[in-house]
């Protein structure tokens, strides 16, 4: 049984108001792989890397438990590479360098030791690579989570629907669930997303906290007010590998316990977002995450007697 | 013992991309009144209208148990009148009409039978009258809400500032903390404005909740996700009225009450937008509102064992 995660391993180069980084190591498997780890143990990565990306890097993987067998690694090419400016209000960036690299022609590699995968987090990347993904595994897993973004849904909405149909849960942002429904209210959004194939829907509102639908169930989920956010940069992947990390954990798939993934995830990208890249998802300890799920409870917990 | 609710009464002409209305009664004193007297009976109106204000419309108050002694209608007079256009996304409009009228002098004026006031609240109107009323009453209230808006910061801040400071809640939104404090973050805004006098701070985000600031405490409120918003108009003024009409229930101040306080104010307010003007909010029976508020306890609440 494990916990596979799929999605770019890349350079980042990221300025916020806070300050500037030099090239630093991102990417949405990489966000979501170091958040799973700290809820399940046996996280796998499929991702592809050039020759740039250095040792240690992997080594970092491994020491939080990551399996990087999956990871190719392209001799005389270049590691994705993604530049961006945020303004002073955090919620917007500028683009500033895409530079695609061995991403160009990635064609995912699924190790015959991940055939044991029961929970897949297919991260953002090209509809067409998720489903590949889908398509090389044996068995279906018992969970599928897709992430994606409007980009997919302007330029390849039927590839990204086709892969919509294949898996349990879609998470995306509120302009994206927008988009993809053409509807303003998120509640008929939601019904009609739920009618293109997954179970459930994650919709993620930044700074507003997240909302889940499942059947006529709706679960609303804090976001914890921030003083400060230095940088928001792989905040959503964060929270994707935190929950389908505790999804894995947990083991069995219904609405409570995605409730209280969705809580995990979430605490995992408020820690995030404190410092730069992934720096401070690198060395939490269990009993810092247990102390910030403990605010979730505190934020959002009230008791009446109707 | 008694709870004040003062503000404009007035007559609104709505348009919605749902369709318009003619001038239909409304006004933040309308709206917050109405829904208090869902949660206390006892409930007393200051304001002023002008004589093509129909007793019918007095009635309605009195049929709620609203006193409306301190209701002054001028003879020879025009109500305050706005007119106002929605856009599609509903969560912005344009004004198209604004006349002052009897607003444009009012001075308020409290009865005898008002002097037993322990609960008050100052719906949007701007702040030297809803100074005027803290003075003229002869015994400070247990609690003071505040409400206000950005117009009195643009163009009476130093006025603005004295009648914050004394007051125990104040209700804005998100914007509106960002222009008073000038500090982008909601954590920071909170902070600042704790400082200018008030004990509570409520930030009303629409259709992202709200939040409640006490101290070094966070209180996150879910707002009810809805298919359809149809007339948004007087949510936050409903919102404020239930909240205080549940403080004044209740009785004593404290964080948990108002943590509920919020709840039942924003089930009110979840009402409100379901029909123009104050249509919904006229006629709900207490199970009604029991049911709603039942269903932000389910929206809200998941048991995680740390």
């Amino acid at each position: 049984m494990s916990l596979i995660i799929i999605g770019t391993v890349a350079f980042d180069a990221i300025e916020t108001p806070f300050g500037k980084t030099d090239k630093i190591v991102g990417g949405a498997a990489t966000y979501a792989s170091l958040a799973a780890s700290y809820f399940y143990d046996k996280v796998k990565i499929v991702g592809v890397v050039g020759d740039d990306f250095q040792k240690s890097d992997i080594d970092t993987f491994n020491e939080h438990g990551i399996d990087t067998e999956g990871l190719q690694i392209k001799d005389g090419e270049k590691s994705f590479f993604w530049s961006g400016k945020y303004h002073n209000d955090m919620n917007s960036r500028d683009t500033l360098v895409t530079e695609l690299n061995v991403l160009a022609d990635f064609d995912p590699i699924i190790p015959e030791s991940y055939q044991d995968c029961e929970f897949l987090m297919l991260g953002n990347l090209t509809p067409i690579v998720q489903q590949t993904v889908i398509n090389r595994l044996d068995k279906k897993p018992k969970l599928i989570v897709l992430d994606t973004m409007n980009f997919w849904m302007d330029i390849m909405m039927p590839d990204l629907l086709e892969t919509i149909k294949m898996v349990d849960v879609l998470t995306i942002n509120d302009a994206e669930a927008r988009q993809l429904s053409g509807e303003y209210s998120l509640v008929k959004a939601a019904e009609k997303i739920l009618q293109m194939g997954p179970e459930y829907l994650i919709i993620k509102k930044g700074e507003h906290g997240a909302l889940l639908f499942h059947e006529d169930k709706i679960f609303s989920a804090p976001a914890l007010p921030l003083a400060e956010v230095f940088d928001p940069t792989g905040a959503g992947d964060t929270f994707a590998g935190g929950f389908i990390g505790y999804m894995a954990k947990v083991g069995t798939v219904n609405f409570n316990n995605m409730k209280n993934a969705i809580i995990f995830g979430s605490a995992l990208a408020s820690f995030c977002v404190e410092k730069f890249g992934t720096e401070k998802i690198l060395n939490l300890t269990q009993e810092e995450v247990a102390a910030r799920v403990q605010e979730f409870v505190s934020l959002s917990s009230f008791t009446i007697e109707v």
